[in-house]
């Protein structure tokens, strides 16, 4: 299967290259945007056993001298102490402004390397290698570089555009299947969104999507980069991709993040769906077909939180701006719209958008 | 004394407003340039007794909502971990992307406020309120935000250039003579830079500077913007603010930060004038009319350290790029120039700057 460029339009062009066996050239495709340097791989304890050497490898063959640090797997390592571990390793390394980055791993990784790389001397490239569906199709693109603190997830980070993405779809065998699946929900929101070709592979299931993935992937990387492209600092439209994950961060928050993120945007767009519906913005039988395609994918649908639990966790994200929020809702499968609503409504929408309310 | 604004142009442009009694207007002052929102006062434990109570007052009377965050005076402050006290404060309090921070006091507050802003939901609005001289004439103005790691100080951080800077030249009267002479030091590399008439109320000793301080921090400051205007992001022009750093840094370095950062700079430019005169780029009697500016505002000009010594701590310095160091050199007071130089020369250059080689 051949490689396929998404191009990404933004403060910084830049290329989401993705297809299978790139990262045995990480090292030729790095060298296309960056002359050789230090280059810095940091990975985590799951990831860097599979891969670093590759990489590693990869880059010295074509002149990169690299220097790597793994942090221990997990989203408690998302935090200022190990990003400044990070920063103070890359230091001492004798990194400079004109070296580099790689981001070698999923969504944390992806994250708090990228906000380093924001940081580190003021800002110096970096390059974001997902080895996870959700990371490639979500965080490694756009420049949202994040990390957590106590108060709440990736509440401190900085807008940092990547000087490219190496996305190497192999890397995904190797993804235990919740995790694939994990990833399937944000391709389902892009669906949702604006592609019903997308939710046409997902309807016929996770077997379909893994046999066109090169595709699956494109396609939802190339619907994220025309939202960056219109909103890079998501002021305005970048919300819509949004979508489910205002009910989805409440159901992760309600769940002490013991729910996987897709499996919680799958829950919020099914219930804000059936909210819709209720409130005669969806097209009726939308929550039905998006349930369908959810469960095709192993994805959860449903949960058992209160409505009062639930609302406690919404008003705590960082989108909410003042007196309103605003909700991105279906209005059929690939097209939704912004509906924005005073908080106090918020507990209302919920509740419409339990399964009992139907 | 009327105040005087100047106006920096850069990726957003701000005015820098410099006189007296200008924290009682704190509130109007901020209200012009930002709708009443929730701020954030940072200030730390020397500065806040003596004004978080005028500011946070005047912002009040003005609709502004308030909260404080004070940590305890000091470099040993400016850390990620500071920083992220910050931040967890400033979003238990549920301050949103359309709130503000301010910094209220010296380099140590401007450079970690100034960061947290810019980490604080990948970036908020800011002001820098400089209480000392050292930080009005230079940590406030230009977007320099850091914070210092065990590898070495201000590694980390962001260009965020503020929303306004209010100096309020009162403050300068409750500052130590010591700690008024180190911002001296700064000023007069302003004068070096390019301004023989800053120079000429230098030369008339810290009276007349006290006496002209409003129009003192007035020609540093448009001084500085204009190096600002013309290179943000310090990959060009700007680079002639390190007038006296190179030297400077590896002073502070080696002494382990024992020395105060303006008086090490003071020595740093006497050094480089020095060594330039012996390499035939600075005009002869240039060094020794700058020490005698510098010993007029109690400024020491130099140090016992040994050649070996400087050029390790100055070989750390996260200027560097590669094999080469940009070293700027006066040719005479009011006019420097770029002089790169293989870093291996630089050895020979500290020795030509020190006393004993003349």
């Amino acid at each position: 299967m051949s490689t396929k460029t998404i191009h990404v339009t933004a403060s910084r062009d830049y290329d989401v290259l993705i297809g299978s066996g790139l990262m045995n050239d990480t090292g030729k495709l790095v060298k296309e945007v960056h002359e050789p340097c230090k280059v810095a791989i940091v990975s985590d304890s799951n990831v860097a056993p599979l891969y670093m050497k590759t990489v590693r490898e990869s880059l010295e063959a074509e002149g990169f001298e690299t220097v790597q640090f793994v942090f221990p797997a997990g989203e408690s390592s998302k935090t200022l102490d190990v990003m400044g571990a990070v920063l103070n390793f890359c230091a001492s390394k004798r990194l400079t402004r004109t070296d580099l980055f790689v981001a070698l791993g999923g969504g944390v990784t992806g994250d708090l390397t990228g906000f380093a790389a924001a940081s580190f001397l003021r800002g110096i490239d970096y390059i974001q290698m997902p080895t996870s569906l959700l990371a490639a199709v979500d965080s490694s693109v756009g420049g949202k570089t994040a990390v957590d603190i106590p108060a709440g997830k990736n509440l401190v980070g900085a807008f940092k555009q990547p000087l490219r993405v190496i996305c190497d779809i192999d890397a995904f065998e190797t993804l235990p299947d919740v995790v694939f699946h994990d990833g399937c929900a944000e391709c389902i929101k892009y669906g949702v969104l604006e592609s019903p070709r997308l939710l046409e592979v997902f309807s016929e299931g996770t077997e379909a999507v893994k046999a066109n993935i090169t595709e699956v992937v494109a396609e939802s990387v190339q619907i994220k980069a025309n939202y960056v492209a219109n909103d890079e600092f998501d002021t305005g439209v970048r919300r819509y991709l949004n979508l489910g994950h205002t009910i989805g961060h409440a159901i992760e928050r309600s769940a002490k993040y013991r729910l996987m993120h897709g499996h919680c945007v799958a829950i919020g767009m099914v219930m804000i769906s059936r909210a819709g519906e209720a409130l005669g913005i969806t097209e009726a039988g939308t929550t039905e077909k998006l349930i369908a395609i959810c469960e095709k994918n192993s994805l959860p649908v449903s949960c058992d939180f209160s409505t009062k639990t639930l609302l406690d966790g919404a008003l705590s994200d960082k989108k909410r701006m003042g007196g309103n929020i605003a909700l991105i809702i279906p209005e059929r499968l690939g097209k939704c719209m912004t509906h924005t609503v005073p908080v106090e409504e918020l507990e209302h929408i919920i509740e419409l958008g339990k399964e009992t309310s139907v």
